[in-house]
């Protein structure tokens, strides 16, 4: 901030078109993940949910058929079903995310506009689909011409090895919509990321976008660029990531030691979440209120996430807020509220 | 920047809820602006932009009918037409403003679902409506249970005196909805705004929020009350008065000599904008494009504000962004395209 402002003074704080250097570092991020683009298919964001409802008015009106997954984070629901869309859901699997069979009869009978597909480090599940999903998501999109928007903000949160190749990475076509943002792997109160997309829809995306809030701000965006471009993002995500897999595996540990003989859990290789299923009676509605109220836990209940209003058992649990002896101890809160259920 | 991040840290690069320092020095701006509302009754946005689109989705569907003036601001066409409204639109004078009988006449007709107005500084016009229109606005929302939204980012930019009172200080009932910024008062790289409404209308205005880009900046929310606590807004606000009424001045004095056998234009007393009017036959988005070209001058062409394609004479001039010895030299070359049009 202080570099940017003694730099560019006033320039930093006008309006301005987006910063030709941060849409280059994108270029060269995305071709880490496997994606070839050029600094005029970046379009600047306040983050992936922007983007979504960017796109979201691209393809659908009210009425129009789209694709979610089952269970998917809120913000997706609300940029689909909230505009009114007539939804359809295709399953996704705990351990191997979605079921790309599913998706693709939904494309061959219904001919939706669009679907929105969570491939990395999954909100909530914390699943994250292979490298073969990936290159059939592509194709599939290709094949049935239904734009699939790749809502990506965690796939740098891995705990070890490479993040995977992005699903934009297998797409040819041009069917393929990415989202990325620095929310997560840097910081959400920036509110920057970013979309991919053709050269011929930045015209209309930059008009719904000056619609809803002109543009992004210029400062965070040069400020951003700055910490970028000095190397800062490497060692922030290693000293990220291997916080969060210490917490993570306290997560596990602790509920291993409480909750084994009640509940299943996901074992997350990255992101931010363990996804918790309960005995079948408990409602985690009514527990998440017992929870906060009388043991000071807080989580999301499963139900906010489902689509149908299910998974009324389950619950997601965030691992990257507090240290490990929080966790425990929350976690052994929890699971004294669970034992004592009736 | 620097006191909020060595104070608050991390906390200040998260997600959170609305800074309520900043919803309650929002407050004390109202009262001067004769304004009594609550801080719950405080919205931060990203700028009128994202007020007027939030707002826009809180009252209208496609379809549905919605009152603008008939010369106004792009983006207030944007969040209406451009969401499909059933558009009415009442004349707006150069010398008085909004015509305030032609919209008693639409609202009695039509019963639109919001209108929207900019009673301050006139963005493209430049005109600033009197006290008794502000109070007749305000009624003639109530009587007809029409919400008027007042679209006011400059009402602070008057050269001299005090500035007005709000529109929405003269509602009793609850129908005039205000949107503020800190763009045209601050900097509008900061993208920071604000909007009063109801207290009951806040879970319906939080969720269209959330579903368009979750929320506004935690660390620009807190950098930008930390200058206003301090007392940064006044001081600066003479300043960039003092200089706005030089620069105008200088745009006046110079279309006075070098355009006044062609061409009339409004006298502002404050805001950014001169409304030029050239004769009928020439055509100002072709001599947009030649003024850039030939002149390496910029303006913006008046058909752009006008709703029915009309005013392609008119020109809207910006005397805010540069010097005075460049405004009269922009005005000269200016002026011997105009004379030379054929």
């Amino acid at each position: 901030m202080d570099v940017v402002l003694a730099r560019d003074a006033g320039g930093a704080l006008q309006y301005r078109p987006m910063y030709e250097p941060l849409r280059e570092w994108v270029v060269m991020h995305m071709a880490s993940r496997g994606v070839t683009c050029t600094p005029d298919e970046v379009f600047i964001t306040n983050g992936n949910q922007q983007g979504l409802s960017i796109l979201s008015r691209v393809f659908m009106d009210a009425g129009d058929p789209a694709v979610i997954e089952d269970i998917t984070f809120t913000g997706v629901q609300q940029a689909t079903i909230g505009r009114g869309a007539h939804i359809y859901t295709v399953p996704t699997d705990l351990e191997t995310g979605i079921d790309t069979d599913a998706l693709e009869s939904v494309f061959a009978s219904v001919n939706p506009r669009l679907a929105v597909i969570i491939p990395g480090h999954h909100n909530p599940l914390g699943v994250s689909i292979s490298d073969e999903k990936r290159a059939r998501l592509a194709a599939l999109a290709a094949q049935y011409h239904v734009p699939i928007i790749e809502d990506d903000p965690y796939s740098m949160l891995r705990f070890e090895g490479t993040p995977q190749q992005a699903v934009k990475a297998y797409d040819r076509a041009g069917y393929v919509f990415y989202l990325g943002s620095f929310s997560k792997m840097l910081a959400p109160g920036l509110r920057l990321g970013w979309l991919i997309a053709p050269r011929d829809l930045m015209p209309k995306i930059t008009i719904i976008r000056e619609s809803l809030d002109l543009e992004s701000s210029t400062l965070t965006q040069r400020a951003v660029y700055e910490f970028l471009q000095r190397g800062g993002l490497a060692p922030h995500l290693t000293r990220l990531n291997a916080t969060n897999a210490q917490r993570c595996a306290a997560m596990l540990d602790a509920l291993d030691t409480h909750l084994s003989d009640l509940a299943h859990w996901t074992t997350p290789d990255g992101g931010l979440f363990v996804w918790l299923t309960l005995p079948a009676h408990i409602d985690t509605w009514v527990l998440a209120e017992r929870a906060i109220r009388e043991a000071g836990v807080a989580f999301v209940p499963g139900g906010a996430f489902d689509v149908h209003g299910g998974s009324t058992n389950c619950l997601r649990l965030n691992f990257s807020a507090v240290n490990t002896d929080s966790i425990r101890e929350g976690v052994a809160r929890l699971a004294a509220l669970v034992h004592a259920w009736v």
